[in-house]
């Protein structure tokens, strides 16, 4: 090779490197990011609960709740965040961008079943807002507006219907549903949210002021705990959520004569409790024969009546929940599930009903939101798999308006929905610097516009 | 034969008859005694309900229960008894007799289980006021004092405990037992009955308070509907109980690890739910493999931890009733149940414990009582046999300290522990003229003191 041709080669590969250089953003300093302050304010979180920690129980709209509300209010506001609140009570905490539209929602709930532990839900609101406190504190400035979001009832234990905030801001919500559900003292979540000064006049109204426009949301993604043991047995920081699953919930009531326990004789019963019981033995075989890994089917809530030792119970209530990422399996064990019941009610002589509460259907995430925060954790160093969703979040409805995902992060054993639950600082703080660097990606740079879909 | 023979056998036989009517007692006139009259005081009590009417709800020491028991002092008061409290509750109406111990005692309860029916115990309170009332107004007086009583907390709703009334008084409860009884709210006897103005100041007073002096009782007995259906099917007025069926009750805690519907695959967990779904159907397994029809086993109240419907559950509480006439055959079947709970906890990878409530022996009724009320329903022209209470009664533990029986009328359809527990103004009647007939002939009369025996 002549040295001219050295030399110019030479130069078009530094010239080459520079302008590679000058294509990247600045690389975001997330080192305000720690694992320990983010568990201190969670468990500050955890202090609002009906009982005692480490348990926490935190129903929508109780005193406790409106307390976590507030707690995430201050959060927000001191992390330079406009808040506002829909008629549902969703919270959202915005850092503007350079445009005013398209915006990167993250967030997740803070609402708790009886007896849950510190962190689902929890971490993808606290964690979201020191996500984006850190973006600030960085000097970045994003092209799209990034939302944090406190969702409304992601749990259904008041109203009996899980993500009722992100079903109707997404329009997946009908005012006749929500006019139908009330909580175990029989009011309605108009009359609840309106004795906490939110609301509105009707569900229709409510859910009218709370859905969100056509193209106002670009990207969702959600910071979550994996609530499942595969990242903690592999050893690995982060998950990439690939799919969600969804529940098919169903209410089954069945009825029996009752009668008391010492005089009624057996072969004069029609014992509902009974049939319960075979119902939701039948629930797990049923799932167990669907032969997948995927199949989970579980029979949670159970209620007897008249429910006293020396009555032979004449009522019985069911709550049954069957999941799965193939919604045609999971259609199909449902459908088994209904058979056994017809079965066991026949053969036990009890009346029964069977409502369907939900039946929504599993969800693939976007590509768009698991390329950049698969892009995230390799920037990070952070080892990472793709997996799947077996819990439900308020993403599966998100996605019905905008591409979709969430990152998982390891806790102990996979235990969730107990007091016990646990994740540790430094997977937390890992999972928040993922979350901020993703959205950072998703919403893009002010500065750099042309390199905003990186 | 001669004919002076012959007259003074005339003479003598005519004498003879003479005689034995006048060793007869007075023909007592029960018609003040109306079935009608009885059934509106039966659905005024009913009034006092937790639960709307036909539907009776009433736990022992709530408002509803204090104004039944007001209604009861005032229907005392009206029959001209005088009225009396032990530290339990139980209230005591007397009519004085010509001696002042042994008492004839008859009474029964007016708590009920929730969603229960008008008759079951009522009757026994009500239809024994009426009796006494009657007897006075028929100028009966009698030589041993009779006691109308009603129990305190024959249903064990709201401690878990049956009959704490009649146990506190025949000694058959202790203090340390009653310490560990708490209902719902974790309130114990002794504060649950400070509330209401009575009790004391600790277990051990109240029950010092309550027991009954050895001797003071001569003889028990209760009036009581069927709650079996034999009576009705045969077409009786009146059933003669031989004997009373007892439970043995337990209580059994389930424990597994619970967690997310969702996210916990199903070979990863021990569901508490579905152990205590199998115990129930062991429970029923092993009572019909006893082979007899006096055999009965009740799973009525179970309650599971959380109960939510997107948990899998973690805890179960079931209690659990067994009873059969006779002992053994009892005690075998209980034995066959606890087997059930090891092998089932074992299998479902569940903790499991296990507390016995009660396993009181089952009564043979006093041939005394038994005899006075046969004599009684023919005397009365009624139609009755002689049949087995496969119900608790506090007849059970009466019978510890004096003979004890029970006089039965026909309910509908066997129906009890049920809004639609149902007995005819006909057969109420019938069952009261029975009950103050029999009270009469075991009380004795005051104007005939050597024929009190009959």
């Amino acid at each position: 090779m002549p040295r001219q041709t050295y030399l110019c080669a030479v130069v078009t590969f530094v010239a080459c490197l520079v302008l590679m250089q000058a294509g990247r953003a600045t690389p975001l300093d997330l080192s305000s990011i720690s694992g320990p302050a983010i568990v201190k304010q969670l468990m500050h979180l955890a202090t609002f609960s009906d009982d005692p920690n480490p348990a926490v129980t935190r129903l929508i709209f109780t005193p406790n709740d409106m307390e976590a509300r507030r707690y995430v209010r201050v959060l927000m506001r001191d992390a330079g965040l406009s808040i506002r609140e829909d008629p549902m009570g969703n919270i959202y905490g915005r850092m503007a961008g350079s445009s005013s539209t398209g915006a990167v929602v993250t967030g997740s709930h803070t609402d708790a079943i009886p007896l849950a532990g510190a962190y689902d839900g929890t971490l993808g609101v606290i964690g979201a807002i020191a996500a984006l406190k850190a973006l600030r504190a960085a000097g970045f400035r994003p092209e799209r507006p990034i939302d944090t979001l406190m969702f409304t009832s992601e749990e259904p234990t008041r109203f009996g219907l899980g993500c009722i905030g992100s079903r109707g801001m997404v329009g997946a919500l009908s005012a006749k549903t929500l006019d139908a559900k009330v909580d175990i003292n029989g009011t309605t979540f108009k009359d609840a949210s309106a004795r906490v000064g939110s609301g509105g006049s009707s569900h229709e109204a409510i859910l009218a002021g709370t859905r969100v426009p056509d193209g106002a949301v670009s990207a969702f993604v959600e910071l979550h705990i994996e609530q499942g043991p595969l990242l903690e047995k592999e050893g690995l920081q982060l998950g990439i959520v690939s799919a969600i699953a969804a529940p098919a919930a169903f209410r089954v009531s069945l009825s029996g004569d009752g009668g008391h326990a010492g005089a009624l004789l057996m072969p004069d019963r029609n014992d509902a409790g009974l049939a319960a019981a075979e119902v939701a033995l039948a629930v797990e075989e049923a799932t167990l024969a669907a032969g997948a890994i995927d199949a989970v089917g579980t029979t949670g809530y159970v209620q007897l009546g008249p429910n006293t030792m020396n009555s032979v119970p004449r009522e019985a209530r069911l709550e049954i929940d069957i999941r799965d990422i193939d919604a045609a399996r999971r259609d199909a064990t449902v459908e088994k599930v209904l058979k056994s019941i017809e079965r066991i009610a026949e053969k036990r002589k009890v009346r029964h009903r069977v409502e369907v509460i939900n039946q929504d259907p599993p969800v693939t995430c976007s590509q768009k939101v698991t390329a950049a925060a698969t892009e995230a954790a390799e920037e990070l160093g952070a080892s990472h798999k793709s997996l799947v969703s077996r819990a439900y979040h308020d993403t599966l409805f998100m996605s019905q308006i905008a591409p979709a995902g969430m990152i998982f992060i390891p806790c102990r054993n996979g235990w969730s929905h107990r007091p016990d639950e646990f994740a540790s600082a430094e997977n937390i703080e890992m999972g928040v610097k993922a979350l901020a660097l993703t959205l950072a990606k998703l919403a893009g740079s002010a500065e750099n516009e042309s390199h905003s879909e990186l």
